[in-house]
């Protein structure tokens, strides 16, 4: 089987299974993180230490991680810190790029519900979002923003977004930047307080880690007001008894990316030469942001003419498991919003499909990827979908 | 060691690890529960059989059943979805009581800066809540009441709340009810649909499943607003991909409840027995709610002019681990403000410990408790703390 859906979720990997199996052998310890008795201590000690080990590996400091339930919930909290009582301030409008993911649409939707206005920065065909647009835009409504939001690397096509220049410009405006980072950490290095971004996140299961985790690194964590809103535990910022054991195995998901960052390079190149191999073999086939800079291990691929869940169903069929687009729309056999976003016709839209990898994926596996995906093309362009 | 702060956490209970650590061996399924494919539909039965196996044992139909991060989300989501947008439908105000646990109480001051009003509903000298009082408040106030919000089980007394006659008075009044049974479930039987509440919740952590899981019931999931908003996920009522790794332990946790239920009237019975011979050997300490009815494995105990904290430290030196309150209160010296609401006086409310126990903690532990809580009252005495 070749699990190459990584950009929905990733397995659990080697090294937090070691951990969870041996963590649960040795029956504990378990407490209330906020006891204060040896157990409760103990079991706070070991979580400390862990967002210390996660602060290091994402470039934060200690008090700027706050553990949370996963990148969904970093994303509504940092809107809700960032828009609760904003527009009592004059800060009316927010920017979303029209590429992302629904978490962030559908949270910005709920604020225009609330009285914001919602402007959606325009993308260039390439996957990239238009810079310049945005520099132009914060220039004329910097002191109406309440918040920008823009992703570190699309879901879909995985092209990465120029964050360190859109903080940049944030900054320069002194306009709160949320910087989605949920398809980037894991995947290539990420430091928090050199991307300049105010809220950056992730969720556990995107990395390796036990589901229902996720971190929301903010610039200035008292700028953050919790959602969830509790006992006063994370010093505040978000309630509810910490999922110790959770938080333990985002540390060694992080700790075990580190460990491989090596493999990025070979992933890297490795899908360069799978994708140029293809497109040799199959002229009419479209890669989705070919031209720009994109993670390693993610391409999105298009034979126009051959529907995407076909592909995939044919793939699926070699114990090979791809997705046509986000997890969330998969329901959905149209053109995705993202490519839209990137002025994609329907007739390469409708045929795409994800193939998404992880750092610790062997190499082979693009070959044998290459393999089923030509003749999965082969047997349907025979009977083309649509 | 004698772990007895259940009420604070639960350990994972032997069900759960078994079936953790022979997952994690199997190693999968793992996926995105959202995903089309064969893993992902693998992924997504399994967490949909949990859902149906949690709604049987609490007693709700399988569509009331969302799951999330825990009893503190639940509380937020609860109240977020009766108070967002009611203030312009006129209804102004909500009623807590005195002993709800920080989260309700801090839930609430969120709303009243918003402009709610929140009234304290009192509470009877034995724990319980003023139902007369709620009676009377409903037939002044019902058509202005956005929520009421009162628990099912103290977690300092383990004193039994009459949540049934409440959801009858809200329900003819027509106000939404948050029954907060994050202390009742697992603890003795709880049938959702019988309990009449429009609202009830668990933590996994305090039931024996993985940390960081949970359960919002929702009489009327339609009435469910979304607090993480994200993707659609758990039909739009609560965003973020699912943690179903987690929701999997909370079948697994209310199962092995089930399954022991039987065991509840013997640790009553004991706990009882456990009390009268405390009270026996030390005629002046007071059990906390003593008449109330009670949670089978709570007892909160005072020995006036011993301080809890030195009661704690003593038993913890003979590797028993109670705790003085909640953890979220615990390191504050001070009477209690559920016990203040009781109207206890400082002299017994600074010399409280609480000791809980789970339904499958060995009898012999409350001798034990009893020989090491009497040797530790023998010493203190001599150096009475306050």
């Amino acid at each position: 089987m070749i699990y190459a859906d990584y950009n929905g979720s990733a397995p659990i990997c080697t090294d937090v299974k070691d951990y969870l199996i041996e963590r649960l052998k040795k029956d504990g310890p378990y407490s209330n993180p906020n006891a204060i008795h040896y157990l409760g201590n103990k079991v706070l000690m070991g979580m400390e230490n862990a967002r210390s080990i996660c602060a290091k590996v994402l470039g934060a400091d200690y008090n700027q991680i706050i553990f949370n339930s996963g990148a969904t919930e970093g994303i509504s909290t940092a809107f809700h810190s960032c828009l609760d009582g904003a527009l009592e301030k004059g800060k009316k409008a927010i920017i979303i790029s029209g590429i992302e993911h629904s978490a962030v649409v559908n949270t910005g939707k709920y604020w225009v519900e609330k009285g914001f206005e919602m402007k959606i920065l325009p993308t260039l065909s390439n996957g990239v979002v238009d810079v310049n647009a945005l520099e132009s835009w914060l220039a004329d409504f910097g002191d109406k923003l309440a918040l920008v939001a823009i992703m570190a690397a699309n879901n879909e096509t995985g092209v990465i977004q120029p964050y360190e220049k859109i903080s940049e410009l944030c900054n320069k405006h002194n306009v709160p930047y949320l910087c989605d980072t949920t398809q980037f950490v894991g995947k290539t290095l990420f430091n928090f307080k050199k991307s300049g971004a105010d809220f950056a996140l992730l969720s556990g299961h995107k990395i390796g880690a036990l589901t229902g985790t996720g971190i929301l690194m903010a610039k200035n964590p008292c700028s953050v007001k919790p959602l969830i809103i509790g006992g006063g535990q994370e010093k505040g910022h978000r309630g509810g008894t910490q999922n110790y054991i959770g938080n333990e195995t985002l540390a060694v998901a992080l700790k075990n990316f580190e460990k491989n960052l090596d493999k990025i390079e070979a992933l890297n190149s490795k899908r360069i030469e799978f994708e140029a191999e293809i497109k040799r073999r199959f002229p009419d086939v479209v890669i989705l942001g070919e031209d720009a800079p994109r993670l390693a291990s993610s391409t999105y691929i298009a034979y126009p003419g051959i529907h995407g869940q076909a592909v995939q169903i044919e793939l699926e069929s070699q114990d090979i498991f791809v997705t046509t687009s986000s997890a969330c729309s998969d329901n959905e056999p149209v053109t995705s919003k993202v490519l839209k976003a990137m002025g994609v016709t329907d007739s390469v839209g409708r045929g795409v499909v994800r193939i998404s990898l992880g750092l610790c994926s062997p190499l082979e596996y693009y070959d044998q990827i290459l393999e089923a995906l030509s003749k999965s093309y082969e047997k349907l362009a025979k009977i083309k979908s649509y």
